[in-house]
């Protein structure tokens, strides 16, 4: 491999294994996987899911919907619906299963009234994240919504969604198996209430950490969880993977060395890794170094971190015992803080066996 | 303007104020004025800093001053140099005058080696921003490189670059000019050492704090901000100009509103604003809410501001005496953290006039 830039790589191999790991757990577990696919934006990694018996998705966005409908016939978009973008709707509905997260009367009137294709909606209910979604004990809201689109045509209830994103907060499994214990009888208690009245109506769930980790899913019909496919430091960190199952790195060039004060400079920053940091030990870290023998990376190397991203510069510290093993112009291998933001920004893959892989492109 | 997803909007009038701003500065104290123009990334934009008078500018990657190169012919890339693009380093010498960074002595005798084409070089020092460069004080290692590059055909040594990235802590006028007078002295005071060895070397300085309220530069020849060309949140909090100065904001939609904790959801998260952050009153802050009128924006909101991104989502924090002024499907203006982050992550602007205006693309 010919690195001369920061270079996102991907161990395919790895990808694979948490890729198989996660549709083996649901498969056992009776339940329907429907994988984020933001992590990596790739119809070409997609295709390896299919290949562990995967046949639907969760996106971000409508423009990851239709980039990705290309290949795959039923496609959650779990963001609230953008009524703006009714003709990207239209358009996705007319070729797919398209499903949409409504928390609001005003957004359901508006599809009603512009919906061409048939498409079917989940409630989203916020399950502890507090980021967006229906308040669980708000039924005032859910009745409203269901009252208004009983007569609907084209919009079809098929069930509520919650994403316990406090699992992010947690620093163990037991911590994430509290998190999900809570989060999961909120949902399923919401289930309970509405079943009676729409017997076939799912219950979609799961962010990494919880789907990682936890082995209950009772009363839970599908699964969504997205990052597992890579993982990443701040998974690490929650406490649901181990630094050997991350399968992507950055290798980025040395550009400067500085013994004086235990650093290196490489070329590789905030438009690259992103700014996603995490704090360990009081100490803000944008990123962990991989030992690696040049073609691939093995284990984390204790105390050599990214200490500061600017717009290209990333400052590592070096611990003294290991800054006479580099030299400017080598290239380490740092593992990200967030891998959906890192793939996200780098918009292509190196594997490790020298393929490239393409990412969706920003329209 | 048909907005329907977060776009980067350019308020052209106000960015060319700024522009003129700094060329105006420059021009009255003597100074050489190359700015930095990673903040915008554009060769239209470029245009305009053309229009002040603006003959030399600054990069911060060989991929930039590539893109560059086809209207600027005097461009320093202000980054420790990368020698594995030494091809790109060659291709864009033979085109322009080319500026490097060099602090060490392998990578000059490395240039040395390979240089095709005639080069300039600047020693990088650090200043006080600690991100890279050569103490001033290590005149062993800037001696070594000196002495090195003494009988080098195609590397010339032309002065010192440092950038006092420090004034980024600073929140006043007060605090910026203090720091800017140490750094000054600090740089000013090597090229003094050097002057009789060395009488044509230049200082290059500036970073947008000190580079928009200093007004002695007494020893400085030349001045690189970037960011002036459109300020942010950031730069109004460090103390260098007004939120009146902002040049751009993000016009996203609003996709759920939740009065019972006084927050709106927007579509525009962290692949849109960055993950950039500040910290105001012990909150953290992703971004502030102007008012607006459609296709362009005003004052600031007081208290409504970003309190989280994720990927695509942003949870906004709303004044109780402001929610009902919002629907979902209105579009709300976000003046973004750092533009720098904001425009690399959008890749084109839209005018308030509705022409887009194009960046580089990544390669």
């Amino acid at each position: 491999m010919n690195i001369t830039k920061p270079t996102l790589i991907l161990d395919e191999a790895k990808c694979k294994t948490n890729i198989s790991f996660m549709a083996d757990k649901a498969r056992r577990h009776n339940l329907e996987l429907r994988p984020h696919f933001k992590t990596h934006q790739s119809l070409e990694i997609g295709r390896w899911f299919k290949d562990a018996g995967v046949k639907k998705i969760t996106a971000s966005s409508l423009d990851m919907a239709e980039y990705f409908a290309e290949e795959w016939n039923d496609i959650t978009v779990a963001f609230p619906v953008n009524i703006l973008e009714i003709d990207t709707i239209n358009r996705l509905a007319s070729k797919v299963t398209l499903n949409v997260l409504v928390e609001s009367v005003a957004t359901a009137e508006f599809l009603m009234k512009r919906l061409k294709h048939s498409v079917n909606f989940l409630i989203k209910l916020n399950i502890g994240n507090g980021r967006t979604g229906l308040m669980p004990s708000n039924s005032e809201t859910i009745d409203a919504i269901l009252e208004t689109t009983k007569s609907a045509d084209r919009l079809n209830f098929i069930g509520f969604l919650g994403h316990a994103g406090q699992t992010y907060k947690c620093r163990s499994k037991a911590e994430i198996l509290k998190v999900h214990e809570v989060a999961k009888a909120i949902i399923v208690n919401v289930k309970k209430q509405y079943q009676s009245q729409y017997p076939d109506l799912i219950v979609s769930y799961g962010d990494t950490p919880s789907c990682s980790v936890a082995d209950n899913f009772e009363g839970i019909d599908e699964l969504r969880p997205g990052n597992y496919a890579f993982y990443d430091v701040m998974q690490v960190q929650i406490g649901d993977c181990t630094y050997n199952d991350i399968a992507v790195a950055m290798a980025c060039p040395i550009v400067a060395i500085h013994k004086d004060r235990n650093q290196i400079v490489i070329y590789g920053g905030g438009i690259h890794f992103s700014k996603d940091r995490i704090e360990k030990n009081g100490t803000l870290v944008f990123g962990e170094v991989a030992k690696s023998n040049g073609s691939t990376w093995h284990d984390v190397i204790p105390n050599m971190y990214l200490r500061g991203l600017s717009q290209e510069h990333g400052v590592v510290s070096v611990p003294i015992t290991e800054i006479d093993n580099y030299n400017i112009g080598d290239v380490i291998y740092v593992l990200p803080i967030h891998s959906c933001m890192t793939a996200d920004l780098m918009k292509r893959y190196l594997t490790i066996k020298g393929n490239q892989i393409d990412m969706m492109k920003t329209s």
